[in-house]
């Protein structure tokens, strides 16, 4: 199933990135699925079984240190047959189906019908009383950072076709809590996380401008002189002309708000003339998948989604009991 | 605007079911936001704002707690114009654009074209550092709790359409860290948010059922014994024979499981018929808006929805600095 | 020592109920006792030692997974000679003690007198300086969750001399951040916890009902409105009138406060004729061992006991290094 | 009713005491009680009233800081007529209805036979929803504090009949996790707390005493090595030896364990007239009230009891809702 | 005293910077400083005091909303005479005092020769408990900060004499769980902090270098692909060659590593001269006060020195309670 | 290196004083250094390294216990050819140097002159993405940790060499957060922590007694009164007449503050003949290496220096990966 890796993805393993704190956000989420007693774990005691981990949707996978650490904080190993950011292509069930044939071997349990369409990605083994008290938090995270991964590979894919030089990028509009998942679902997805919080990158934008008396140039002199040099200042502008003032006091990177794509290509350009070294183009504002196109241009360096991370799509996965 | 409550909502104050605890998660999200410095505050000072709140799509409004918090704990304060819960209807500034007249007095600044299409609900003042920083997360919490209440909603008006008597429910399908804002979300729009965590009704799925060898009596009665008379039991089953089995040894609820509508609707009929009193009887699986009205039966008493907070819409606001 | 074992104990794993987080609870108590130095272990250094766990009064063993889970954070090793909801019956010692004989082997270390009347149901090994300090805590834990098992276990036994149907409950009435290791210890005796906490069942009290101008019917369905079918609601009936309206609301739970014997079976009798399925009947208020057996009817669900965690005496136990 | 202040407490502020934390733990006492929703509070509302705190049996009242700050987290206001430490004597409510005669004035509503035997002691006024939320906790703290004190204050006054200088104390045996209230409420009834933890006073007892080869001179010098001069050493000891050789080597404390009063007296006689300045002689195990004024003499300085803050009676106090 | 404000402190609220969990730290501080009873506080009591914050040592101010916050978290309130960042010159007392003469007015008490040397920047006000509570823990806070904002200041100061126009910036050589407190005090002393964490800029040094292979572009590429445009990278480099090809792969900063001065200077020439823009370029190693002129040039941006936050001199104050 | 063991060092095992909860320390610190993203552990990938922990400075090694603690976090191993408390003494390596032979065998590696003048002390292996997360954090805690130990030592031998029989204490003038290590620091090194917290013996200074009116005797006696008999009260005093009135009222302890060298040892001789047992005298205010000898005396038990954990050195260590 390696073949199905998406561009990028192969050998990379993203799992190094996170901080070791995701792990005390999993385990704060299988407290609060748990406040005190669980009955169901009384009734069905501690025998060891193994679940199969099925996939029912096809698109990116994203999520696995995850459901890793859900399964192994409750004591329950997961072995997987794919990777992370692996492509789930269900197409050659679906194919063999159509053709009256077996489904393919190994990839699911030919005896029941119910598995029809469904995709073996992962065993699941422990005691059945921790097995099912992990089960809905590690298919909740997965569903989700699966769903935004393929969001995003999407776009990433429709920027290959095009040969487009630049980034797929995230937002701030992430679900509070959630962050880091779905901003590392977003670079397993082939995008980059854009700034994680306000204590990375400065943005300044046009509320911060107004704030300041609209003197861009003074804006970000005074950002500088407590970030320094190793923090890269992003402002935010309306107009090429405030754009130009940006790089000019020494911005790395320029954001054109809300610019129709025409108008974006042409004011990059200019940009990149007066600026050819060290300034960064982002654009930003009503894209989506089938505009996205319209905004390459070897003059833009950025394109950023709200969507990646906000009232996206989830992939379907389920759990599977098999004694 | 009261006028737009949804059926339900008038007069309730649905802040006071929450746990004090909700604020400690507000806190959280703002410090996970904000790391180390925050450059830009620097930059704009502590000069007094007031914002604007505007609602960009339609749909039921819901998070004002939340949004109330993020303030608060900021040194903000907001003013609203409307109720938890109130239906955002922008027909009217739509109307009014296409007549070619002025908006409607009040909803929106008349003399800027920026806020045609939008509806000012609340205002925001305070410092403008202050207000900057939890610009971001008290949007990102609001937008996802009136997606989920507009969705309820929809479910709701359908159910109300037809005379249906029963529950439209959420279930555990839920983001991790943010359970407690969705099931929230989820009551605003007029449902009722089902077991809320594994400690609460003890849910016995098939893989229970499995693990005590098919033995569904002796399930529920060692269910029963730990959790007593205070805890419903609920047994999901494959087939009626399953949910007699279970109403029998004194189960309060059977979930007929991924059931075709009217094989649902026979089965609770017979059950019902068997246990006229104190049994509820659920259906879950595959449910959406187009099917749900196929389930609805004298007999049938909740309906469940995954997606109610598994990969919903977002509805969309911004807040707009305004001096 | 298996077979003294008390009723319902014999098989069962409470532990299985217990979240996770009870072990947190366990680190606190260990670093509160400890918030600098502990210069005693400094002193006796990191020696491997054994030590014997005491059993000094009879009674009800409940609280062994809160003693091994101080000793696993320590690095400590249990090995338990009983199970969970044993009964400790102390009186082989005593009566080899008074005929003069020696006392049962393996119980006890016979050549001191030290040990007369105590029997050894544990041991405990690591290293001296880590036994030393999980010792108090550890101790502190079972001596209270034993003490609330057998005061349990004496209301069960009475329920089961009298073959009465129905439930021994505790109440809210806990100590303070020892909730879940008190209710633990009530369910190990043979009772069942109640309500654990607010979020569980609905409980409408006198002073819910004065507030909401004493329309219960209104009460109930509002309630209902919020929490949905999944949980019950109770509520606290000063006469049989309040209960019937109660119940005709849709109250899973009428609970009888205050009522004498008589009165309290004669309303519990009357209401079963009225709502035959589906009802629970609970009494509550000044019961105790002695008036407990007056109480027990066919129609009488549920009796409550405050004192099952409130003001309860301890058992006693001791940790003896041997070396 | 100030005249019934016990022996110390007139005047005193006990509250300055506790660290700033302890409110941490009242928050975490308030949360434990309401993991999600109250469905409750959203059926009372907000309506503002008036509830009297009654005291229902005598003793010492202790814990008000913590009641008080119960209620401040819910926004509610207390009002005491009593002040910490105070005896709670109902005798004369009693007196009254004995007599036939009025209950007196103003302690307790005279209109209902409800109050005859009860004592106000405090209004708590706030929303119905938030007082109702603080009720259960504030009345299991003062209960149990207010039991140890009036225990606590029973063996002070068998204390000061006999004339006796010393200190009654309590010791580490307490409730995980309520250990700051409990030492509290020894303090408040007239005890000293002993210490608090192992990172207090360095005691070495018997286990370690063994681990060290029984040379109680070395084992005390390594001690002081790391304790340095600013705590006290304490030593356990099982002979009026072991005790000369303890303080020989320079611990400030020694305990007589478990020694008859009369061999204890003689002991603590010689070790004074060995060691005339700044040796103090504890005893302790096996006291009560009963055998405490035994132990009392000129040279012994310490007694300490398990039973202040292990298997404690509670006293009963009741929140009424007045409108 | 504002005259004595430090190159660019005039005007700027450096505590905007600051995230809210300071504050945190700041209770945390309190706490460990009194995990259990303060007698000292039931001594003294509540009665209100005003304190004198005394500066005895020369230097930058720096820490005052850590002073601040740890009084308002105590109840007591700070009235401020001087500003953030201001440089604290004792020479006119001192000059005072040589001359025979009283000190300045205002500055200090003329009465007592306990203040001669000593100068007024501050007062407390609150209950005398509370003061004495907070006490050692801010001024541990502002001795520290201060002593890091003077050290820095005197660099930046040599800096400003040079005309050199790059930055003084501190490392990750902190505190650790102080890193915040000392961070912020660099930047108040005019120096940059440069990155925070680990999850700031990207540093690629020596070691990462090794571990691929010692290809630093296919390191940089690597790296750019996981952070994307939004976070800078930065290499270490032991040699000019190193530096070119880093610049090339695209990252931001070059930092030279131990490079003796004119080395540094010219490499940093030839860097500038082949990526004239957004290139910056660090030099660090063993530099100080002594030598840093050493490396001023127009190519060089940023001097780093371990030695702002690693093993740093402290301001002395004391704060004297006045009645 | 074992011959470099301090006085007192030899065969300690300081890890032992130390509470449970200086891991979670730990932890926060190294979560401190990433609150999101490491890329540079994405670049470098997971292959096992060793690296070497490389001495820089002569003095005494302290912080073994909190360096073991970070590596084991990151799943690192650390092997130490040193113990806790050695001296760490770099001359052999320079004489070397000085005589143009290799430098001795196994402390460092001749291949490369970067090693001259360092000496490895231990080995940590482990993924190098691991190792490099842990590696400035760790550096951190031994650098202070074993400038205190060297600076306290310094005190100790100097005290040795007089023969004195007096204490080397610490104060409270602590970096806050970073308490524990550096108190810990001290007591490696040879000197006592004084106490830790407000909440160990009770410290009454000029300001309590202020706030009492003056009467140093109430004062004592309403601390003995809360504290009992377990607790220290030291008093600090600003002459002989306080100190024998601190002294007669029960004090454990006196500070003469700020005293001369010669009026200190004569009030200190005075009280000693006044109060022969069980009176430890303090001298604290001004002290340092230089004037430290001038107050030794037999009658003066305590010298106590700020300057210890206040503005203090660091020695310089520093880890190579080594492939």
């Amino acid at each position: 199933m390696d073949n199905f890796l998406p561009p990028g993805a192969q050998g990379n393993d993203f799992a190094l990135l996170l901080p070791r704190h995701f792990r005390e956000d999993v385990v704060r989420f299988l407290e609060q699925d748990m406040p005190s007693f669980d009955v169901g774990a009384f009734v069905v005691g501690t025998k060891p079984v193994k679940a199969h981990l099925l996939a029912k949707t096809p698109g990116i996978l994203a999520g696995m240190p995850f459901f890793n650490a859900v399964f192994e904080e409750l004591g329950c190993e997961v072995r997987w047959f794919v990777t992370e950011g692996c492509r789930l292509d269900l197409s050659p069930v679906a194919e063999a189906a159509a053709q009256g044939g077996p489904p393919p071997e190994g990839d699911f349990d030919a005896t029941t019908s119910h598995f029809i369409g469904k995709m073996k990605i992962a065993e699941v083994t422990g005691p059945v009383c921790r097995l099912l008290q992990g089960e809905r938090t590690a298919l909740n995270i997965i569903s989700r950072c699966s769903g935004i991964a393929t969001q995003t590979n999407r776009l990433v894919a429709i920027k290959q076709e095009h040969g487009w030089h630049g980034e797929i990028a995230a937002t701030r509009k992430v679900t509070p809590g959630f962050r880091l998942f779905e901003k590392y679902a977003v670079v397993v997805g082939g995008g980059v996380p854009h700034r994680m919080t306000l204590s990375d990158m400065t943005m300044l934008k046009d509320n911060h401008c107004w704030a300041c008396g609209g003197d861009i140039q003074a804006m970000v002199r005074k950002a500088r002189s407590a970030c320094g040099f190793s923090n890269k200042i992003e402002v935010e502008c309306q107009s090429l002309a405030e754009a130009v003032e940006a790089a000019t006091a020494g911005a790395e990177v320029v954001m054109l708000d809300n610019f129709p794509a025409p108008e974006a290509k042409t004011a990059a350009a200019k940009l990149k003339e007066q600026f050819p070294h060290g300034l960064t183009v982002e654009i930003s504002g009503g894209l989506n998948e089938e505009t996205a196109a319209e905004y390459f241009s070897e003059h833009v360096d950025v394109l950023s989604f709200g969507s990646l991370t906000h009232g996206y799509d989830v992939l379907d996965f389920s759990l599977k009991v098999m004694g």
